[in-house]
């Protein structure tokens, strides 16, 4: 008995120390978050170099956090007190260690080596992007690769150097499953170009390719965004020139996009990428968020969510059937008499027009798995020391070209494009593609489970499906990891099956038969 | 010899140690700057309860890192070394042991509480204001001078509990010497209010009351600030509740504003308020930017500079000749003809009028002080107990009787107009009567060393005044104090004099005698 009331004490003093632990941490993590924020869409030029300087500091603190006495103590209780701690509890002590096991792998000196060469990358990325010149980010590039082989070394693998990468966006996944996956999902999504390609006809997008006012752009999505769900009390919209979303807490969510003056539809679906992203981060129970469990299972249910947004929801052609009458209304003051005749049908043909294109955010459903496909080899070649920095723009055209038969004639649209690398966010690109494969998922699942699911998106009403990602995914998945998520929501692991069976069905609508007809 | 060489070791050691430690130091607060700049900016409402907690974790992160074993070794080492140090470095030296002073003072638990209690009462403040409801700040008000007297006995005094408040803006300055010399400001500024007040013609102000749009308020405002030489690559203008200025850095300074639609003086001399500000900020040598000399000398020195040139410079006959065909060309479109005639003499008039007014920031050079001599005597009364919060708004408008012959009629336009104490700023208010002092002493040896200096001005070159002070103040000022500082500039010791004999000298142009005459 006596033994008994130690234990609790001894629980609750540990869940108390935890609490307090984490919270700190968090909250510095969170202005860390501001600040990167901050540099991608208000801060002053002049301030770069100084705001590298600041991060790193951050992250040594954020370091010296985790390697304190306080957190040495917690990870050594953590241990003896889990089997004492219900299940809930005991999810968010896992996160803890796997998050302590992370922070202690790595020497303070090498987070802030690669703080300050991550900073200093981003800066000579958005230069040589500008400037169409990779030689200006190459030595950054050279730079992080050899911090990032330091840091797999560290971090440790059983099979796979990239495996120690992988594991940070996606624990416990490894580069022997992910490999066949995406390679499956590489010869399928060729075939389907491959029969679209030879499609006489293809549908029209000139419901796009307007010239319309950036302000107008950013209304509209605004009120997509409110229409859908976002909570713009707990969150934002801003301008940056690669679109993202970041979290200070489900109660301060920031999304950025960017505009293309001469193609509407780029703003309007970066914006419902990072919507995606944000419905999950203003989702997540705020009892959890100052907890290490208070993020997102892994970057591809992450994805999951925003790929569903973008792609499978905000392309179908019952949502386009809601939107169409808002994009008429809105844009069609600046087009005139060009768009008459237009229809929602037309709309939905054109955002689902497949094309092999430079850009990957720009890419459609069908080849956007190719750029990711050529990433990962890049990537993987790059840190094996096979592909040397100064070559990558000739191995990136070489492999648009294999991979999607076109060239990119400058490196903006070539090995600039992505802002990842610059971050030195290696191993990350997979998650895209495997998001979109939980996603389609998702959208299965969701389909059996919400009568008239089509009849609510095409009258504008949301909540039924945000309600069920809530349930699912949003306020549950903290508590799981993203292979035992997907097994739960599916009954079976992940495959390419339910994607592909997703992707051809729509390719059949907007390329098998008259739409006109349906 | 032997000896020589390890004191000399030992120094270097020391140098390194307190480098580090400082730059620690100060990116971190750079992050918290940030993050209070974000707080009345960018941040979306719902994120107010978190954010307050995210700041007070932060303080506490500042405060564990100046109570470190480092920290307090680097301060005992301090004392031995500073002998064998250069006056440059022990200037350095000094700035961080006051700053150690200051933390080592206070309890962890009482600053977190403080700085807990500000950001609730910021977010009172802001409904309070909005609803011109005291009632809603009240509370907040009555927990923060909780706070603040606790935080005067750990800082300690010796004459005056209000002391200790004073000295964290102005070092060394104490309620004894301040308390007749602003008692002779009040004389002698209500003297002039009479006198002008008793005069037959009151400028027009015909110049300032139209409706402009905000984008061209701020446009004209940016143009001068370019002018005037602030350098946007390295700092921001943006809107917010209550002007201020805040620095991350001389590489990133952040200035804000407010607009008035029907009074674009408003937002205009704001600006110039707190370009003052940045310009000193802007022009902190580099460095010293990440020690602890990184900062301005005091808050009246800091002050000096905002109203240098927002009225000193900003409402000379001179300036409103360069500022007049400006102000004209970007306003005079909204106004049609009802400018006809207009002249810089008359802008020169109306930015100059003299009339009591409910708000401070508002207000004319001679009435301005009155609105600090009543926050002093309400500070201090509501510190000693002997006023009651829930009194504070009677007391405020009997106080505005009494010195300004007028009275609130709302809470909004009287005790709720100001941020200072929503941010636990007590014994701030001062500086701005003992800036103004500052500038006016400035203002006249600047006349006596620049030849031509109202030519300049008149033609827009502000170069030469901006120089005098990088090299007069801006660059020297990090290492002296703010007594000091006033002694070499002027050889003598800080008075109303120079003041007094400005304005009465402003106000004779303006009232005394036809202007179109001069």
């Amino acid at each position: 008995m006596a033994e008994l009331r130690v234990g609790r004490r001894a629980v609750h003093n540990f869940w108390r120390q935890l609490e307090e632990f984490s919270t700190q941490f968090r909250h510095l993590r969170a202005l860390v978050a501001l600040a990167g924020w901050d540099q991608e869409t208000y801060m002053p030029p002049g301030a770069a170099q100084r705001r590298a300087a600041q991060l790193a500091t951050a992250q040594k603190l954020l370091h010296r956090h985790m390697n304190s006495t306080v957190a040495r103590r917690l990870a050594l209780r953590a241990h003896q007190i889990l089997p004492l701690l219900p299940e809930r509890k005991q999810r968010i002590v896992s996160c803890f260690l796997r998050e302590y096991r992370r922070y202690t792998a790595l020497p303070e000196q090498l987070l802030e080596e690669l703080s300050y060469a991550q900073t200093l990358a981003l800066e000579s990325w958005k230069l040589a992007r500008r400037e169409s010149d990779f030689s200006l980010f190459a030595p950054y590039l050279q730079r992080l690769l050899e911090l990032k082989r330091q840091q797999i070394e560290f971090l440790g693998y059983e099979e796979h150097p990239y495996d120690a990468l992988l594991g940070l966006y996606e624990p416990g996944l490894r580069l022997s499953r992910l490999q066949p996956m995406l390679q499956e999902l590489t010869v399928a999504v060729r075939q389907l170009l491959q029969w679209v390609q030879s499609r006489p006809v293809q549908p029209s997008d000139r419901l796009l390719h307007q010239s319309i006012p950036a302000d107008e752009q950013l209304n509209l999505a605004r009120i997509v965004c409110r229409q859908i769900g976002f909570d713009e009390g707990r969150g934002r919209l801003d301008l940056s020139a690669h679109p993202f979303c970041t979290a200070l807490g489900p109660s301060d969510v920031r999304m950025t996009t960017r505009i293309h003056s001469g193609d509407a539809s780029v703003c309007f679906y970066s914006v419902l990428h990072e919507l995606g992203h944000a419905l999950y981060e203003q989702g997540i129970p705020e009892e959890l968020a100052d907890s290490f469990a208070g993020e997102a299972v892994s970057m591809a249910i992450h994805e999951s969510q925003s790929l569903l947004w973008e792609d499978i929801i905000g392309r179908s052609l019952a949502f386009c059937q809601w939107l169409f009458p808002l994009w008429q209304e809105r844009f069609g003051r600046y087009v005139g008499e060009q768009w008459e005749g237009a229809s929602a049908e037309e709309l939905f043909g054109a955002v689902n027009r497949v094309q092999p294109s430079l850009i990957r955010t720009e890419a459609d459903e069908v080849t956007y798995h190719l750029h990711i496909q050529l990433r990962l080899e890049l990537e993987l070649a790059l840190l094996a020391g096979e592909l040397r920095v100064w070559d990558l723009p000739d191995a990136w055209n070489d492999g648009m070209e294999r991979l999607l038969g076109i060239r990119p004639r400058e490196d903006r649209s070539g090995c600039l494009q992505d802002i990842h690398w610059a971050l030195g966010d290696f191993g990350y690109f997979p998650t895209y593609s495997l998001g979109k494969l939980v996603a389609a998922i998702l959208w299965k699942q969701m389909q059996r489970e919400l009568p008239g699911l089509e009849q609510h998106i095409c009258a504008g009403e949301f909540q039924p499906v945000l309600q069920w990602l809530r349930r699912t995914v949003h306020e549950s998945a903290p508590l799981e990891n993203g292979q035992e998520l997907v097994q739960r929501i599916a009954g079976a692991e992940l495959t390419v099956d339910a994607f592909v069976e997703y992707i051809t069905d729509k390719l059949r609508r907007v390329y098998g038969e008259p739409l006109q007809s349906r």
